[in-house]
Protein backbone atom coordinates (compact mmCIF):
# COMPACT_ATOMS: atom_id res chain seq x y z
CA UNK A 1 0.00 0.00 0.00
CA UNK A 2 2.77 2.17 0.39
CA UNK A 3 4.44 1.77 -2.58
CA UNK A 4 1.30 2.37 -4.39
CA UNK A 5 0.86 5.27 -2.16
CA UNK A 6 4.24 6.93 -2.90
CA UNK A 7 3.77 5.84 -7.01
CA UNK A 8 0.66 7.97 -6.83
CA UNK A 9 2.33 10.99 -5.12
CA UNK A 10 5.20 10.58 -7.25
CA UNK A 11 2.16 10.94 -10.57
CA UNK A 12 0.68 13.77 -8.17
CA UNK A 13 3.97 15.48 -7.65
CA UNK A 14 4.28 15.73 -11.77
CA UNK A 15 0.69 16.89 -12.18
CA UNK A 16 1.26 19.45 -9.09
CA UNK A 17 4.04 20.71 -11.25
CA UNK A 18 2.95 21.15 -14.19
CA UNK A 19 -0.33 21.94 -13.24
CA UNK A 20 0.23 24.78 -11.19
CA UNK A 21 1.02 27.27 -14.83
CA UNK A 22 -2.63 25.84 -15.69
CA UNK A 23 -3.68 27.46 -12.72
CA UNK A 24 -2.19 30.64 -13.33
CA UNK A 25 -4.32 30.72 -16.69
CA UNK A 26 -7.44 30.68 -15.08
CA UNK A 27 -7.52 34.81 -16.19
CA UNK A 28 -9.21 35.34 -12.98
CA UNK A 29 -8.10 38.85 -11.02
CA UNK A 30 -6.95 38.04 -7.46
CA UNK A 31 -7.65 42.01 -7.15
CA UNK A 32 -9.07 44.66 -8.72
CA UNK A 33 -9.39 48.40 -8.55
CA UNK A 34 -10.74 51.22 -10.80
CA UNK A 35 -9.26 54.38 -10.43
CA UNK A 36 -9.45 57.54 -12.48
CA UNK A 37 -6.64 60.12 -13.29
CA UNK A 38 -6.53 63.68 -15.00
CA UNK A 39 -3.89 65.43 -16.25
CA UNK A 40 -3.85 68.80 -17.26
CA UNK A 41 -0.92 69.69 -19.19
CA UNK A 42 0.48 73.17 -18.72
CA UNK A 43 0.26 75.50 -22.01
CA UNK A 44 2.04 78.23 -21.42
CA UNK A 45 -1.22 80.12 -19.72
CA UNK A 46 -2.36 77.60 -16.81
CA UNK A 47 0.68 77.48 -14.39
CA UNK A 48 -1.25 77.29 -11.16
CA UNK A 49 -3.79 74.44 -12.40
CA UNK A 50 -1.30 72.08 -14.58
CA UNK A 51 -0.36 69.11 -13.19
CA UNK A 52 2.35 68.12 -16.66
CA UNK A 53 4.51 69.79 -18.48
CA UNK A 54 6.35 69.29 -21.96
CA UNK A 55 9.94 68.66 -20.91
CA UNK A 56 11.27 67.73 -24.52
CA UNK A 57 10.15 68.20 -28.01
CA UNK A 58 11.70 67.23 -31.67
CA UNK A 59 13.53 69.95 -33.69
CA UNK A 60 11.65 72.85 -34.04
CA UNK A 61 8.51 72.52 -31.58
CA UNK A 62 8.76 74.07 -28.59
CA UNK A 63 7.36 73.03 -24.86
CA UNK A 64 4.24 75.23 -24.57
CA UNK A 65 2.72 73.95 -27.51
CA UNK A 66 2.44 70.27 -28.73
CA UNK A 67 4.28 69.15 -31.24
CA UNK A 68 3.29 68.65 -35.51
CA UNK A 69 3.16 65.39 -37.04
CA UNK A 70 0.60 64.20 -33.83
CA UNK A 71 3.30 65.07 -31.47
CA UNK A 72 5.73 62.79 -32.28
CA UNK A 73 8.80 63.24 -30.20
CA UNK A 74 7.01 65.24 -27.57
CA UNK A 75 7.92 64.23 -23.77
CA UNK A 76 5.44 64.72 -20.77
CA UNK A 77 6.40 64.26 -17.28
CA UNK A 78 3.54 64.58 -15.02
CA UNK A 79 1.90 64.25 -11.54
CA UNK A 80 -1.96 63.92 -11.87
CA UNK A 81 -4.47 63.30 -9.06
CA UNK A 82 -5.49 60.03 -9.02
CA UNK A 83 -9.80 59.85 -8.16
CA UNK A 84 -11.95 57.11 -6.86
CA UNK A 85 -14.51 58.81 -9.13
CA UNK A 86 -14.66 60.80 -13.24
CA UNK A 87 -14.70 64.02 -10.76
CA UNK A 88 -11.34 66.23 -11.11
CA UNK A 89 -12.37 67.90 -7.75
CA UNK A 90 -13.03 64.50 -5.83
CA UNK A 91 -10.72 64.16 -3.01
CA UNK A 92 -7.51 62.26 -4.59
CA UNK A 93 -6.25 59.05 -3.13
CA UNK A 94 -2.99 59.35 -4.81
CA UNK A 95 -0.84 60.52 -7.53
CA UNK A 96 -0.07 59.09 -11.03
CA UNK A 97 3.77 59.99 -11.36
CA UNK A 98 5.75 59.63 -14.56
CA UNK A 99 6.17 60.64 -18.13
CA UNK A 100 4.22 59.63 -21.37
CA UNK A 101 5.90 60.46 -24.85
CA UNK A 102 4.15 60.58 -28.35
CA UNK A 103 5.41 58.03 -30.54
CA UNK A 104 3.95 58.47 -34.16
CA UNK A 105 4.32 60.77 -37.18
CA UNK A 106 1.17 59.54 -38.38
CA UNK A 107 -1.47 58.76 -35.82
CA UNK A 108 -2.35 59.54 -31.75
CA UNK A 109 -0.12 57.25 -30.12
CA UNK A 110 1.65 57.60 -26.73
CA UNK A 111 3.92 55.20 -24.65
CA UNK A 112 3.49 55.44 -21.17
CA UNK A 113 5.72 54.70 -18.06
CA UNK A 114 4.46 55.91 -14.50
CA UNK A 115 3.54 55.12 -10.91
CA UNK A 116 0.78 54.91 -8.99
CA UNK A 117 1.55 56.11 -5.77
CA UNK A 118 -1.68 55.77 -3.28
CA UNK A 119 -2.27 56.75 -0.29
CA UNK A 120 -5.80 56.44 1.10
CA UNK A 121 -7.46 54.57 4.40
CA UNK A 122 -7.75 52.00 2.06
CA UNK A 123 -4.73 51.60 -0.11
CA UNK A 124 -0.90 52.40 0.65
CA UNK A 125 1.59 51.46 -1.69
CA UNK A 126 2.48 51.66 -5.33
CA UNK A 127 1.92 50.30 -8.53
CA UNK A 128 4.39 50.52 -11.85
CA UNK A 129 2.97 50.71 -15.51
CA UNK A 130 4.86 50.10 -18.64
CA UNK A 131 2.81 50.07 -22.06
CA UNK A 132 1.84 50.82 -25.26
CA UNK A 133 -1.09 53.72 -24.89
CA UNK A 134 -2.92 53.79 -29.30
CA UNK A 135 -4.91 56.96 -27.81
CA UNK A 136 -7.75 56.37 -29.94
CA UNK A 137 -8.80 52.69 -29.77
CA UNK A 138 -11.29 52.63 -26.93
CA UNK A 139 -9.80 50.58 -24.51
CA UNK A 140 -6.08 49.88 -24.53
CA UNK A 141 -4.21 47.40 -22.44
CA UNK A 142 -0.71 48.15 -20.42
CA UNK A 143 1.09 45.91 -18.19
CA UNK A 144 1.33 46.11 -14.51
CA UNK A 145 5.29 45.38 -13.97
CA UNK A 146 5.88 45.47 -9.62
CA UNK A 147 4.19 46.67 -6.50
CA UNK A 148 4.99 48.08 -3.30
CA UNK A 149 2.97 48.20 0.11
CA UNK A 150 -0.67 46.67 -0.19
CA UNK A 151 0.40 45.40 -3.68
CA UNK A 152 4.03 43.94 -2.72
CA UNK A 153 5.03 41.72 -5.94
CA UNK A 154 2.07 42.23 -7.80
CA UNK A 155 1.94 41.64 -11.37
CA UNK A 156 -0.92 42.14 -14.14
CA UNK A 157 -3.13 44.32 -16.67
CA UNK A 158 -4.47 47.55 -16.41
CA UNK A 159 -7.13 48.51 -19.30
CA UNK A 160 -6.87 52.63 -19.98
CA UNK A 161 -9.84 54.30 -21.66
CA UNK A 162 -9.73 58.10 -22.45
CA UNK A 163 -13.15 58.87 -20.52
CA UNK A 164 -12.58 63.02 -21.25
CA UNK A 165 -10.38 65.27 -23.16
CA UNK A 166 -11.16 69.18 -23.64
CA UNK A 167 -8.66 70.21 -27.01
CA UNK A 168 -4.84 69.65 -26.36
CA UNK A 169 -4.98 70.11 -21.86
CA UNK A 170 -7.21 68.38 -20.10
CA UNK A 171 -7.78 64.68 -20.07
CA UNK A 172 -9.35 61.74 -17.73
CA UNK A 173 -8.55 58.26 -18.10
CA UNK A 174 -10.38 55.33 -16.36
CA UNK A 175 -7.79 52.53 -15.07
CA UNK A 176 -9.07 49.13 -14.69
CA UNK A 177 -6.73 47.19 -12.42
CA UNK A 178 -5.97 44.02 -12.64
CA UNK A 179 -3.98 42.22 -10.48
CA UNK A 180 -3.26 38.51 -11.76
CA UNK A 181 -0.25 37.91 -9.21
CA UNK A 182 -0.73 38.62 -5.94
CA UNK A 183 1.30 37.82 -2.95
CA UNK B 1 -1.74 2.97 6.09
CA UNK B 2 -3.70 6.49 6.05
CA UNK B 3 -1.31 7.56 8.97
CA UNK B 4 1.62 7.01 6.63
CA UNK B 5 -0.14 8.42 3.68
CA UNK B 6 -0.52 11.38 5.51
CA UNK B 7 3.00 11.34 6.75
CA UNK B 8 4.31 11.01 2.96
CA UNK B 9 1.81 13.30 1.64
CA UNK B 10 3.20 15.75 4.25
CA UNK B 11 6.70 15.53 2.70
CA UNK B 12 5.43 15.20 -0.43
CA UNK B 13 3.95 18.69 -0.17
CA UNK B 14 7.19 20.39 1.35
CA UNK B 15 9.10 19.21 -1.69
CA UNK B 16 6.26 20.07 -3.59
CA UNK B 17 6.76 23.95 -2.37
CA UNK B 18 10.27 24.10 -2.42
CA UNK B 19 10.40 21.98 -5.71
CA UNK B 20 8.64 24.73 -7.45
CA UNK B 21 11.74 27.19 -7.69
CA UNK B 22 13.74 24.66 -8.82
CA UNK B 23 11.22 23.26 -11.65
CA UNK B 24 11.52 26.73 -12.56
CA UNK B 25 15.11 27.12 -13.07
CA UNK B 26 15.64 25.12 -15.65
CA UNK B 27 16.02 27.72 -18.42
CA UNK B 28 13.39 26.11 -20.79
CA UNK B 29 11.81 29.03 -23.00
CA UNK B 30 7.91 28.45 -23.08
CA UNK B 31 8.03 30.34 -25.42
CA UNK B 32 10.14 32.28 -28.19
CA UNK B 33 10.27 34.41 -31.19
CA UNK B 34 12.74 36.19 -33.53
CA UNK B 35 12.61 39.51 -34.66
CA UNK B 36 13.95 42.42 -35.92
CA UNK B 37 13.57 45.81 -35.92
CA UNK B 38 15.10 49.23 -37.87
CA UNK B 39 15.45 52.73 -36.44
CA UNK B 40 16.59 55.47 -38.97
CA UNK B 41 17.46 58.17 -36.53
CA UNK B 42 16.32 62.10 -38.10
CA UNK B 43 19.12 64.26 -38.94
CA UNK B 44 17.65 67.19 -40.35
CA UNK B 45 17.61 65.88 -43.76
CA UNK B 46 15.90 62.86 -43.66
CA UNK B 47 12.34 63.82 -42.43
CA UNK B 48 9.77 61.76 -44.70
CA UNK B 49 11.61 58.42 -43.52
CA UNK B 50 13.19 58.56 -40.03
CA UNK B 51 11.28 56.46 -37.46
CA UNK B 52 13.03 58.08 -34.52
CA UNK B 53 14.26 61.72 -33.24
CA UNK B 54 16.44 63.03 -30.90
CA UNK B 55 14.25 65.08 -28.21
CA UNK B 56 16.64 65.87 -25.57
CA UNK B 57 20.21 66.13 -25.52
CA UNK B 58 22.78 67.48 -22.71
CA UNK B 59 23.77 71.54 -22.48
CA UNK B 60 25.73 72.28 -25.56
CA UNK B 61 24.12 70.23 -28.28
CA UNK B 62 20.89 69.61 -30.55
CA UNK B 63 18.68 67.62 -31.81
CA UNK B 64 19.94 67.02 -35.35
CA UNK B 65 23.02 65.77 -34.53
CA UNK B 66 24.04 62.90 -31.66
CA UNK B 67 26.13 64.63 -28.60
CA UNK B 68 29.41 64.09 -28.35
CA UNK B 69 31.26 62.30 -25.49
CA UNK B 70 29.37 59.30 -26.96
CA UNK B 71 26.35 60.84 -26.86
CA UNK B 72 26.21 60.97 -23.47
CA UNK B 73 23.08 62.84 -22.28
CA UNK B 74 20.80 62.26 -26.10
CA UNK B 75 17.11 60.65 -25.78
CA UNK B 76 16.08 59.27 -28.65
CA UNK B 77 12.10 58.71 -29.12
CA UNK B 78 11.04 55.58 -31.80
CA UNK B 79 8.11 54.11 -33.76
CA UNK B 80 10.40 51.22 -35.70
CA UNK B 81 8.91 48.81 -37.26
CA UNK B 82 9.05 45.44 -36.76
CA UNK B 83 9.76 42.59 -39.09
CA UNK B 84 9.84 39.03 -39.50
CA UNK B 85 13.54 38.76 -41.42
CA UNK B 86 16.61 41.32 -41.86
CA UNK B 87 14.65 43.35 -44.42
CA UNK B 88 14.01 46.83 -43.76
CA UNK B 89 11.18 46.84 -46.94
CA UNK B 90 9.64 43.21 -45.66
CA UNK B 91 5.96 43.96 -44.55
CA UNK B 92 5.96 45.26 -41.10
CA UNK B 93 4.38 42.76 -37.99
CA UNK B 94 3.95 45.48 -35.97
CA UNK B 95 5.71 48.89 -34.28
CA UNK B 96 8.63 48.95 -31.57
CA UNK B 97 7.84 52.27 -29.44
CA UNK B 98 9.27 53.89 -26.20
CA UNK B 99 12.65 55.51 -26.06
CA UNK B 100 16.36 54.97 -25.81
CA UNK B 101 19.22 57.14 -24.07
CA UNK B 102 22.97 57.14 -24.49
CA UNK B 103 24.14 57.05 -21.25
CA UNK B 104 27.66 56.51 -20.51
CA UNK B 105 30.50 58.99 -21.59
CA UNK B 106 33.55 56.85 -22.44
CA UNK B 107 31.86 54.24 -24.56
CA UNK B 108 28.85 53.69 -26.19
CA UNK B 109 26.28 51.93 -24.12
CA UNK B 110 22.58 53.06 -24.46
CA UNK B 111 19.96 51.93 -22.23
CA UNK B 112 16.43 50.80 -23.23
CA UNK B 113 12.17 51.20 -22.75
CA UNK B 114 10.47 50.21 -25.17
CA UNK B 115 7.59 48.24 -26.05
CA UNK B 116 6.80 46.32 -28.93
CA UNK B 117 3.11 46.20 -30.48
CA UNK B 118 2.64 43.01 -32.83
CA UNK B 119 -0.52 43.12 -34.63
CA UNK B 120 -0.17 40.17 -37.44
CA UNK B 121 -2.00 36.98 -37.85
CA UNK B 122 0.36 35.06 -36.17
CA UNK B 123 0.41 37.43 -33.37
CA UNK B 124 -1.52 40.16 -31.58
CA UNK B 125 -0.40 41.98 -28.39
CA UNK B 126 2.37 44.12 -26.99
CA UNK B 127 5.69 43.08 -25.25
CA UNK B 128 7.10 45.48 -22.83
CA UNK B 129 11.28 45.70 -21.79
CA UNK B 130 13.74 47.46 -19.84
CA UNK B 131 17.35 47.09 -19.88
CA UNK B 132 20.96 48.27 -19.90
CA UNK B 133 22.53 48.13 -24.00
CA UNK B 134 26.40 47.57 -24.11
CA UNK B 135 26.15 48.51 -27.53
CA UNK B 136 29.44 47.54 -28.67
CA UNK B 137 29.21 44.25 -26.86
CA UNK B 138 28.15 41.45 -29.69
CA UNK B 139 24.82 40.15 -28.28
CA UNK B 140 23.48 41.70 -25.28
CA UNK B 141 20.34 40.64 -22.57
CA UNK B 142 17.66 42.83 -21.64
CA UNK B 143 14.81 42.18 -19.56
CA UNK B 144 11.15 41.27 -20.62
CA UNK B 145 8.82 43.19 -17.91
CA UNK B 146 5.12 42.52 -19.32
CA UNK B 147 2.82 41.53 -22.14
CA UNK B 148 -0.55 41.51 -23.11
CA UNK B 149 -2.97 40.04 -25.61
CA UNK B 150 -1.20 36.75 -26.94
CA UNK B 151 1.75 37.61 -24.22
CA UNK B 152 -0.35 38.16 -21.61
CA UNK B 153 1.59 38.36 -18.37
CA UNK B 154 4.43 36.97 -19.79
CA UNK B 155 7.92 37.74 -18.55
CA UNK B 156 11.26 36.46 -19.98
CA UNK B 157 14.59 37.56 -21.50
CA UNK B 158 15.31 39.35 -24.70
CA UNK B 159 19.13 38.99 -26.35
CA UNK B 160 19.51 41.88 -28.91
CA UNK B 161 22.25 42.21 -31.23
CA UNK B 162 23.19 44.64 -33.63
CA UNK B 163 22.24 43.41 -37.43
CA UNK B 164 23.66 46.39 -39.09
CA UNK B 165 24.70 49.78 -38.43
CA UNK B 166 25.06 52.86 -40.82
CA UNK B 167 26.58 55.70 -39.77
CA UNK B 168 24.34 57.86 -37.26
CA UNK B 169 21.54 56.72 -39.03
CA UNK B 170 20.53 53.67 -39.57
CA UNK B 171 20.72 50.51 -37.40
CA UNK B 172 19.03 47.20 -37.16
CA UNK B 173 18.93 44.98 -34.09
CA UNK B 174 17.95 41.36 -33.99
CA UNK B 175 16.07 40.55 -31.01
CA UNK B 176 15.45 37.32 -29.56
CA UNK B 177 12.92 36.94 -27.47
CA UNK B 178 12.85 33.71 -24.85
CA UNK B 179 9.50 33.66 -22.09
CA UNK B 180 10.29 32.20 -19.30
CA UNK B 181 7.15 32.43 -18.26
CA UNK B 182 3.56 31.74 -19.93
CA UNK B 183 0.47 32.28 -19.16
CA UNK C 1 -6.56 2.50 0.94
CA UNK C 2 -5.40 3.39 -2.14
CA UNK C 3 -8.76 5.68 -2.42
CA UNK C 4 -8.24 7.12 1.07
CA UNK C 5 -4.97 8.07 -0.63
CA UNK C 6 -6.55 9.02 -3.76
CA UNK C 7 -8.90 10.97 -1.97
CA UNK C 8 -6.44 12.74 0.47
CA UNK C 9 -4.09 13.16 -2.38
CA UNK C 10 -6.87 14.89 -4.18
CA UNK C 11 -7.38 17.54 -1.23
CA UNK C 12 -3.57 18.00 -0.92
CA UNK C 13 -3.25 18.77 -4.94
CA UNK C 14 -5.87 21.79 -3.73
CA UNK C 15 -4.43 22.60 -0.94
CA UNK C 16 -0.85 23.20 -3.08
CA UNK C 17 -2.24 24.84 -5.63
CA UNK C 18 -3.94 27.48 -3.14
CA UNK C 19 -1.14 27.02 -0.74
CA UNK C 20 1.53 27.84 -3.07
CA UNK C 21 0.72 31.79 -3.35
CA UNK C 22 0.52 31.74 0.51
CA UNK C 23 3.73 30.36 0.62
CA UNK C 24 5.25 32.97 -1.47
CA UNK C 25 3.80 35.69 1.06
CA UNK C 26 5.85 35.05 3.63
CA UNK C 27 8.00 37.92 2.61
CA UNK C 28 11.32 36.30 3.37
CA UNK C 29 13.78 37.35 0.51
CA UNK C 30 14.98 34.60 -1.62
CA UNK C 31 18.33 36.84 -2.37
CA UNK C 32 19.54 40.18 -0.42
CA UNK C 33 22.14 42.69 -1.58
CA UNK C 34 22.78 45.80 -0.70
CA UNK C 35 24.83 48.35 -2.75
CA UNK C 36 25.49 52.12 -3.08
CA UNK C 37 25.68 54.30 -5.93
CA UNK C 38 26.89 57.74 -6.05
CA UNK C 39 25.37 60.82 -8.40
CA UNK C 40 27.62 63.71 -9.43
CA UNK C 41 25.25 65.96 -11.68
CA UNK C 42 26.68 68.22 -14.26
CA UNK C 43 26.43 72.11 -13.19
CA UNK C 44 28.00 73.67 -15.95
CA UNK C 45 31.83 73.29 -14.34
CA UNK C 46 32.37 69.58 -13.20
CA UNK C 47 32.06 68.25 -16.56
CA UNK C 48 35.48 65.82 -15.79
CA UNK C 49 33.86 64.42 -12.55
CA UNK C 50 29.87 64.47 -13.49
CA UNK C 51 28.15 60.98 -13.67
CA UNK C 52 24.43 62.69 -14.60
CA UNK C 53 23.52 65.52 -17.19
CA UNK C 54 20.03 67.37 -17.25
CA UNK C 55 18.85 66.40 -20.37
CA UNK C 56 15.73 68.60 -20.25
CA UNK C 57 13.66 70.84 -18.60
CA UNK C 58 10.04 72.67 -18.82
CA UNK C 59 9.84 76.29 -20.72
CA UNK C 60 11.84 78.61 -18.83
CA UNK C 61 14.71 76.52 -17.29
CA UNK C 62 18.02 75.73 -18.60
CA UNK C 63 20.12 72.56 -18.53
CA UNK C 64 22.78 73.39 -16.16
CA UNK C 65 20.69 74.65 -13.06
CA UNK C 66 17.72 72.42 -11.72
CA UNK C 67 14.57 73.86 -12.53
CA UNK C 68 12.63 76.14 -9.92
CA UNK C 69 9.21 74.65 -8.39
CA UNK C 70 11.16 71.77 -6.83
CA UNK C 71 12.97 70.70 -9.88
CA UNK C 72 9.34 69.82 -11.42
CA UNK C 73 9.96 68.36 -14.92
CA UNK C 74 13.70 67.92 -15.16
CA UNK C 75 14.53 65.09 -16.64
CA UNK C 76 18.77 63.49 -15.70
CA UNK C 77 19.94 60.58 -17.33
CA UNK C 78 22.93 59.09 -15.22
CA UNK C 79 25.73 56.61 -15.47
CA UNK C 80 26.63 56.33 -12.12
CA UNK C 81 29.26 54.09 -10.38
CA UNK C 82 27.84 51.46 -7.80
CA UNK C 83 29.99 50.20 -4.45
CA UNK C 84 29.48 48.04 -1.84
CA UNK C 85 30.30 50.93 0.77
CA UNK C 86 29.49 54.08 1.16
CA UNK C 87 32.92 55.36 -0.24
CA UNK C 88 32.69 56.99 -3.61
CA UNK C 89 36.16 56.09 -4.41
CA UNK C 90 35.95 52.91 -3.10
CA UNK C 91 36.20 50.40 -6.89
CA UNK C 92 32.81 50.22 -8.49
CA UNK C 93 31.59 46.74 -8.82
CA UNK C 94 29.23 48.11 -11.70
CA UNK C 95 26.83 51.06 -12.95
CA UNK C 96 23.81 52.41 -12.31
CA UNK C 97 22.50 53.41 -15.63
CA UNK C 98 18.93 55.00 -16.78
CA UNK C 99 17.23 58.23 -15.83
CA UNK C 100 14.99 60.02 -13.10
CA UNK C 101 12.41 62.67 -13.13
CA UNK C 102 11.43 65.42 -10.77
CA UNK C 103 8.31 65.19 -10.99
CA UNK C 104 5.77 66.83 -8.38
CA UNK C 105 5.56 71.02 -8.25
CA UNK C 106 5.46 71.42 -4.76
CA UNK C 107 8.06 68.68 -2.65
CA UNK C 108 10.97 66.78 -3.85
CA UNK C 109 9.53 63.87 -5.68
CA UNK C 110 11.22 61.68 -8.33
CA UNK C 111 10.29 58.87 -10.35
CA UNK C 112 13.20 56.29 -11.39
CA UNK C 113 13.87 53.79 -14.15
CA UNK C 114 17.17 52.51 -14.68
CA UNK C 115 19.27 49.45 -14.39
CA UNK C 116 21.92 47.79 -12.28
CA UNK C 117 24.94 46.70 -14.22
CA UNK C 118 27.27 44.58 -11.95
CA UNK C 119 30.02 43.24 -13.18
CA UNK C 120 32.22 42.11 -10.50
CA UNK C 121 33.70 38.76 -9.26
CA UNK C 122 30.86 38.12 -7.46
CA UNK C 123 27.73 38.92 -9.36
CA UNK C 124 27.50 39.43 -13.02
CA UNK C 125 24.27 40.72 -14.42
CA UNK C 126 21.79 43.52 -14.69
CA UNK C 127 18.22 44.43 -12.10
CA UNK C 128 15.84 46.86 -13.78
CA UNK C 129 14.48 48.83 -11.21
CA UNK C 130 11.39 51.50 -11.39
CA UNK C 131 9.06 53.56 -8.82
CA UNK C 132 8.30 57.08 -7.40
CA UNK C 133 11.40 58.26 -5.02
CA UNK C 134 9.69 60.58 -2.31
CA UNK C 135 13.01 62.00 -1.71
CA UNK C 136 12.24 63.31 1.52
CA UNK C 137 10.96 60.07 2.81
CA UNK C 138 13.83 58.48 5.35
CA UNK C 139 13.06 55.36 3.23
CA UNK C 140 11.22 54.52 -0.02
CA UNK C 141 10.36 51.23 -1.90
CA UNK C 142 10.34 50.43 -5.43
CA UNK C 143 9.52 47.81 -7.78
CA UNK C 144 12.55 45.49 -9.13
CA UNK C 145 11.00 44.45 -12.29
CA UNK C 146 13.53 41.67 -14.10
CA UNK C 147 16.87 40.73 -13.81
CA UNK C 148 19.39 39.05 -16.10
CA UNK C 149 22.70 36.44 -15.70
CA UNK C 150 23.09 36.01 -11.90
CA UNK C 151 19.99 37.82 -11.49
CA UNK C 152 18.12 35.75 -13.96
CA UNK C 153 14.72 36.15 -14.19
CA UNK C 154 14.27 37.92 -10.29
CA UNK C 155 12.42 40.02 -8.93
CA UNK C 156 12.00 41.90 -6.04
CA UNK C 157 11.79 45.50 -3.75
CA UNK C 158 14.59 47.78 -3.25
CA UNK C 159 14.36 50.06 -0.54
CA UNK C 160 16.42 53.17 -1.12
CA UNK C 161 17.53 55.71 1.69
CA UNK C 162 19.60 58.66 0.73
CA UNK C 163 22.73 58.19 2.60
CA UNK C 164 24.45 61.48 1.66
CA UNK C 165 23.62 64.51 -0.79
CA UNK C 166 25.65 68.00 -1.03
CA UNK C 167 23.66 70.87 -2.57
CA UNK C 168 22.26 70.20 -6.08
CA UNK C 169 25.56 68.22 -6.62
CA UNK C 170 26.17 64.81 -5.33
CA UNK C 171 23.86 62.31 -3.49
CA UNK C 172 24.56 58.89 -2.90
CA UNK C 173 21.64 56.21 -2.32
CA UNK C 174 21.94 53.11 0.01
CA UNK C 175 20.01 50.42 -1.82
CA UNK C 176 18.76 47.55 -0.47
CA UNK C 177 17.57 45.25 -2.86
CA UNK C 178 15.39 42.17 -1.55
CA UNK C 179 14.60 39.60 -4.34
CA UNK C 180 11.24 37.46 -3.42
CA UNK C 181 11.45 35.37 -6.85
CA UNK C 182 14.41 34.08 -7.36
CA UNK C 183 15.01 31.40 -10.21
Amino acid sequence: MRASCILLCFFMFLAVSSAYPGKKKQYKPCKELVLYFHDILYNGQNAANATSAIVAAPEGANLTILAGQFHFGNIIVFDDPITLDNNLHSPPVGRAQGMYIYDTKNTFTSWLSFTFVLNSTEHQGTISFIGADPILVKSRDISIVGGTGDFFMHRGIATIATDAFEGDVYFRLHVDIKFYECW
